[in-house]
């Protein structure tokens, strides 16, 4: 009844999650599972595609039941990542991509600059491009203006767990666009998840939030529940914040 | 497998609702069953319990189904909430009650000192008093002490939408108690729910949230959801914060 | 041109001080100096008043110079507290007092029971009252009501240095009282002491926040520049939050 | 003692103040003055310079007595900010400049793939270029290695007066930096200004806060001492923040 459309395609789920930083690819099976994805994404640098000796997540988590979604994860130059993505579409036909270029191992920000140009060829070359981004408007809109298919910004910095830092950013950012806004990065627990979809986010990535839980199957089921509460609440329209249980007497401009 | 114990009685739902603020009878009977709650408060000085030519709330919501939690609303006085809860055991039979002595019109803030007066009498009367109260550790262990069977300490102002103020008293409070708390008053959003639940209570009541968002049902279902999100996100144990990608370089003492 | 009247004593700084966990009276006198305050604190049951052959406070703030400020620092129960400031005032002639009961070792939060029953002792004893408190609006109404000389809600905990954790209630605090209202309690850095004048607070009473900083002379400093730049940017009337740069477009409900 | 050091000039005063939104030529005067700013923005497209039958400016505020900071406020592309300093230059001989680049009419963010542009001409031209840019720490490297001057993140929307959204990356780019680093946009009040100056920036530039406050001269007196009290603060080196007043029970990962 709502579905996510991303380059065409519809999916029920809201959100999306990565297959790293598990314990094992059991785990990450029984994890993905649990959290109602639809999408996975891959990062192509780190996945064994050709080594048959060694266990390889297809065969935990399959390519006929989850859309698998690569991503640049690794690469820090428009060059590498879009070698990368090519080399992706060959060995596996996908066209759905997720670009990421990092600018610095420290934040793991990206690089808005080679990320332009990385968006660009890929573009050009028939790639669906989802890209993740600062929170910066402005840029959003040039990579929405150049055909990207979804515009990905960081909540905060990948792995903190620090949950939406500029609400305001991705609020500026869903307002302007026409094509999906997925909050990737920076979730740390389910309320964060809520939180992306009541500014209305539509969608979610994360991986570290559940797979470095304690209990990564029962966060992954959390986060589930919450990208659906959050977009329920925001289909809703929530009560307005009131400033006194007496709202003739306002708390002008404190809250 | 993760049941509410209050007063002995065990419940699935850690949602508690109120009656008020509908639209009507029909609209509140619906919203209730969409929010999954098996406790619901209802306020015995507003309530209609005599007039049989009036719509009654026990036809649309039935007290076979739900576990009705009277409370007082309304009371300014120890004298009166006392004397409003004993006419609500003769009616109806009910010894589990919601005590709330409000100090004030325009914040509706619990007097605490009324509060402290009218549960030791409620309870030496044998009443199980669930208790509606500020955030006040010290105050909430003496509400313990005295034999409460729930702390239901204040997020933000009744009506207001706030979300919870702070946190750091509501967790200060959570480590000390061996009876249930529940967050009363505050919510706004599905996210305030998750974030109270988050914390470690053991339960969330709300009102206001559910019955003044535009589609009341579906906000319901986000409650359910955000209340069941935010218990197994606390159960399953979140990943750490982290100051940065690279936690080499703490960012010490900014966040 | 804009004093603090407390108890009908005129003051130009608006800081307040406290004289503990420094190393040595020395720093503590030049410290308190670089603050400004003209109020000191002095915790009754910890000041040597008695033996010659210790160092004594008085031998490096002066009195004669400074408004001796004695506080039950301490004391636990209503009886200790009032028995402590009697002692003070047979000693020193205070009756100007700082009354404070804690509940609670680990919190250092005030048992407002005993305090309520402390401040009415201690009133009908002819003292000026300045008494510690949480939050708690309706609380403080009734301290004001029963004639304390000053409500001092706490910002955080004692020496936790988090900064005010509930401006609502403060703000709640300082729109119904006709006495003055300090903070007591929380501040960590200048910006902590600025945001409780902004919120329209007469004062701020501190101690860890200049004595535990690296150079506390620098940060007494600091905080004598920012308890005036807050109480002139309330004076001032602060510009309205926009929502966004084009107000046209509002952020509905966002911030 | 500590003096800001911007493009080899020494600066005894940390704040920076624009010269628009005011009522007339005298207010902004006086309240410049009452500001202690040392360095005034000037948007060259605004500023009469050639109708000598209307008020100028430098008739009120002597570019003798402050240093002028030609800025290009209202250019959307970078030959529209580069051609506006040059001829900024020609008329009054400003090396030391303003640059930004304004992507957007709604919310004045700074297009930054414009703004890298420009600054590449200018600094090849020869001059000293500080930057307004976004907050994210890539960028801002980008800048610095290209060779600006200084490095003026926004800290919320131009005129919003929310203060800083994302201390994080404030905090980053600080870390990163060589050159120094000021919050341009954003600051509401004086509690904000502190703010950013306890995160480590070298100085702070506002307009709106100032000459929209109700009492602009008051505002400006309390902008300047928040931006000492906030220097002198990063310099103490505050206490920790502790989770409980008993650090021996930690408050783990709540705050």
């Amino acid at each position: 009844g709502d579905p996510l459309v991303v380059a065409g395609r519809r999916f029920h789920s809201r959100l999306l999650v990565g297959t790293g930083k598990y314990k094992d690819f059991e785990e990450t099976a029984v994890a993905i599972k649990a959290s109602g994805a639809e999408i996975v994404t891959v990062a192509v640098r780190r996945v064994n595609l050709s080594d048959p000796s060694k266990p390889m997540l297809v065969d935990y988590v399959s390519p006929k039941e989850y859309t698998f979604l690569p991503n640049t994860a690794g690469c820090f130059t428009a060059a590498d990542a879009v070698r990368t993505l090519r080399l992706a579409r060959e060995a596996g036909g996908w066209d759905l991509v997720k670009l990421e270029v990092l600018g610095d191992q420290k934040s793991l920000y990206p690089d808005m600059v080679e990320t332009l140009q990385a968006a660009g060829e890929l573009i050009k070359d028939g790639f669906q491009v989802m890209v993740y981004c600062t929170d910066d408007p402005i840029m959003a809109k040039r990579l929405e203006d150049m055909g990207c298919a979804a515009i990905m910004p960081l909540g905060a910095p990948i792995g903190s767990g620090l949950g939406i830092q500029n609400p305001v950013n991705i609020r500026l950012i869903i307002e302007q666009a026409k094509v999906p806004v997925l909050v990737d990065a920076g979730v740390g627990t389910a309320s964060d998840a809520a939180i992306a979809m009541e500014l209305g986010c539509d969608g979610v990535l994360m991986n570290t939030a559940i797979a470095e839980a304690k209990d990564p199957i029962a966060m992954a089921r959390a986060m589930r529940l919450a990208v659906e509460a959050g977009r329920l609440a925001y289909l809703s329209g929530r009560m307005p914040k009131k400033r006194y249980a007496d709202p003739s007497s306002p708390l002008a401009g404190l809250i």
